[in-house]
């Protein structure tokens, strides 16, 4: 039932004729089945994007070369920019949250049956109050409370654990702490943040009363990556749910969570899929 | 298979309890047989909204005297806003367009086989492109041509067709020109706009190359009232549509067209309807 | 910030004149506020269908003696059913589920957070595997092994069980086993189980592969109330997703999970919210 | 503006190693630019599915012979089916209609608006209702009246016309008249038929009143090829709305028109942007 390991390149470079040529025929001729291939043009800007994934059992270029090998080989040549993954191995994934639940719960249990092909060495937190669901699930919980002046050191307690663990990917899942600049820099397309309005609407705090006083007739959800200007990062997923005149402020918030929970789980998802391609302020998603 | 004549009473006023007592009491006691009631009450601002349709064919009080009693009875000493409307009399519509036909053909298309239950004895328009189309379908076309120089005073003539033709509502069916204040403040709550964005995002012009360029991953439409503030009128219906990086600008044009025409037809059908209840910045819809 | 008790009164009876005026008249004169009304008329068979909702501090007839005055005074008279609730009385909830994990977290995520306004005294299940979440969530389990033989004296400790906990709503939160006629017919729109598909498409087992074999472009969920003909009981909510071929069966069900989870805990909420009211095959569902 | 002209190739073929990179060796060794390129594969059948599309103003085989090139190459000695298309061919359409307006309106204004790249040269029908519209877009109009008895020769003349104009797309815009085995063989997935539910739920006739029977919360519509078994063609979209018991059947089928047209004009716009691939009772959907 599982599948054989894949390598997955995701690429990046200046469009021309014969890329995806070049590319296949260097997976083919050396003995790799291609299981999934999607390329796209950015017209406006000339860009070229790509996502193979290729069985290595029987690649001739060793597991660990190949990056070497394809970096000299084709990347350089042609002015890619490029990252290798392979499907067995499971990055590790630190959730940061605050006191709703929702989002740590789905995602914890996401995890638990095997949708999410990650590790969780840690949830973290400026509040104590989900504890105990770190405790249920059994992940190691970290505590660093934060007010205006603690901040930032922190900050750098934070960037030092995720270090230590060997972090790739930071999920803020309703964390209700706005990141300084140098800690969105630190982590450049390695942060998912879910923010509780489809974006550009709705920017910054209390996204649901601002939706209740302008009176609109949809609510969302955005996640993005985080960049260090609020709420502008490269959108990952949205989706939205229909309201109406009779929903309350409360109301918008229940039928909020349901949308943040399946927008952030599915952000997640993709980047774990390795399947986001983030481009200034747009993403390739090879869904 | 015809109903019988209905009267519609759209009601709103400061919240007190009795209120949907007095006004079923009023309907009952006076032999109207009542076919449909919503009621909504919007708690942080205790305001009390009411619709009320009731069959007028054994009714005592005569129809052109309804409005009457129904004021001095139970509006007046409740502090009522209300409008009174009777399902057999067709709402003369205006629809203004500029060169994209596919709203207007949506429009013409749901009038021709009785969804819409209006008259259209104007269609207005400050180009040409689209007089062929209200010759197929035996409408009469104005064409009013506007410069910078021209709005003023051909806003004077629209207004006074518009009066001429005893118009109730105006529908701007991506009529490419923005209202002069004193043209929306005319028609408070009687002109109907299409924005081709799911506003408050993408406001003004290009909408389609913002979320282009911003990286969305939904596009929208909406219907609201038109207000002397650009696209900030309250809304009446909305309407996304799931996107990818694969579509391009044109693809997101195209797309974004079948919301628009759905939107701003459902926007239409729920004002004929009587269904719509402005309040400030947003809209009580009784669907 | 708690709103005050509310008495939530759920009719149907034969279509008439004057029932809206009957009801309010009733609630009014006993200075009750009414807080809700809905009514719906299902015109081909002339079914009348009300829920009103009223604050009762105030009212002058006792919490405890309402039933019996409404069914004196207005019910007898009118041959109304009709159901009373009280907003402050929190009813028992039993789920029962199998192996699969999703529904089971989601919905005891949202009763943990205040969503679901209930008590849950038991989960029930053929199986072992989702004791250790019951465990979590401080729930007592009750296991209870079925095969075929075992199955009617094992569904014969499950009705003491019910009974013994004053259970009033059972959830099939993907339980596997199909309940007899006997059981369903024990709880009538007491039960309440979600099928993963839009029905009527793809009843009984199954139904990704189908949905897979016949090549659907939207897979789908069912949220229902159990009667003794399988998938056949009055739908309460449903939703789907898009999907497109390179979704094979293991997507569906992954995908699938989500909607399953969001139409089940939607359908639990309306019917603890009173607004449910079955009416043969169809709900009427006031939301 | 006007891009240049591209061929597209649509493949399928047992699933082996190489597979793309043999097709796109083909195309750049003979100078063709890849403008997009799409894969598949159905794991269960090991069927590999792909579409490519590249510019053939610089290619070094001639138009008229790629065709064979490709074919003795490639496709032969891979088991390879293949169709070959020109983006700068408009294929012909015939538009077979009944009684019904909205779905051939919405052709129409898409086609005009030159959102369908394709030539019309006949609206056919079994009723002179429409007549005046095909006047309006000014498209000859065939008249073909249908009874039991004249059925069979009716399509004989039918299949002369479609054969003499040289149509190579026949779309069903809710034609009521089911075609005959005989008449659906002569066009394998060379017709598109709309059916107003989201198949396989309501095939068959009067599906508004079935999904009003059953009480569902969703109501769809569904395009598929036309086989010769009733409303089993392989699906190529489908999209839903959602209801609730206030919708009467005539609502069901005032909302369902909206599904009915966007679903249709959808499937037929993938049709003409040769994305289809059907197979067996699926379609490969490369949009």
């Amino acid at each position: 039932m599982q599948s054989p390991p894949h390598a997955i390149l995701l690429i990046h470079c200046p469009d021309q004729a014969g890329l995806i040529n070049t590319v296949t025929d260097f997976v083919y001729r050396n003995k790799g089945n291609i299981v999934s291939l999607d390329q796209h043009v950015e017209e406006e800007q000339g860009v070229f994007f790509m996502r193979i994934a290729w069985e290595i059992d029987q690649f001739l270029i060793p597991r660990e070369k190949i990056g070497e090998f394809f970096h000299t080989l084709i990347a350089e040549p042609n002015q890619m920019s490029w990252q290798l993954h392979f499907s067995d191995i499971k990055p590790k994934v630190a959730l940061f949250v605050s006191k709703a639940s929702h989002c740590l719960f789905d995602l914890l249990q996401r995890h638990l049956t095997g949708e999410l092909a990650c590790d969780i060495p840690a949830i973290v937190s400026n509040h104590t109050s989900l504890a105990y669901i770190a405790e249920q699930f059994d992940i190691p919980f970290y505590h660093f409370p934060i007010t205006a002046k603690t901040k930032a050191e922190q900050e750098i307690k934070e960037k030092e654990l995720i270090d230590e663990l060997n972090v790739e990917l930071i999920v803020l899942a309703r964390y209700m702490q706005i990141l300084s600049a140098d800690m969105c820099g630190s982590y450049p397309n390695r942060i998912i943040n879910i923010h509780h309005s489809f974006l550009p609407a709705f920017k910054g705090g209390r996204p649901y009363q601002s939706a209740y006083d302008r009176g609109v007739k949809l609510i969302g959800a955005t996640a993005h990556y985080v960049t260090s200007e609020l709420d502008e990062g490269p959108i990952i997923a949205q989706d939205v749910a229909v309201v109406s005149h009779k929903e309350g402020i409360n109301d918008l918030k229940r039928l909020g969570k349901d949308i943040e929970k399946r927008v952030l789980s599915r952000a997640v998802y993709l980047h774990l899929q390795r399947r986001v391609l983030p481009f200034g302020r747009r993403t390739i998603v090879f869904d």
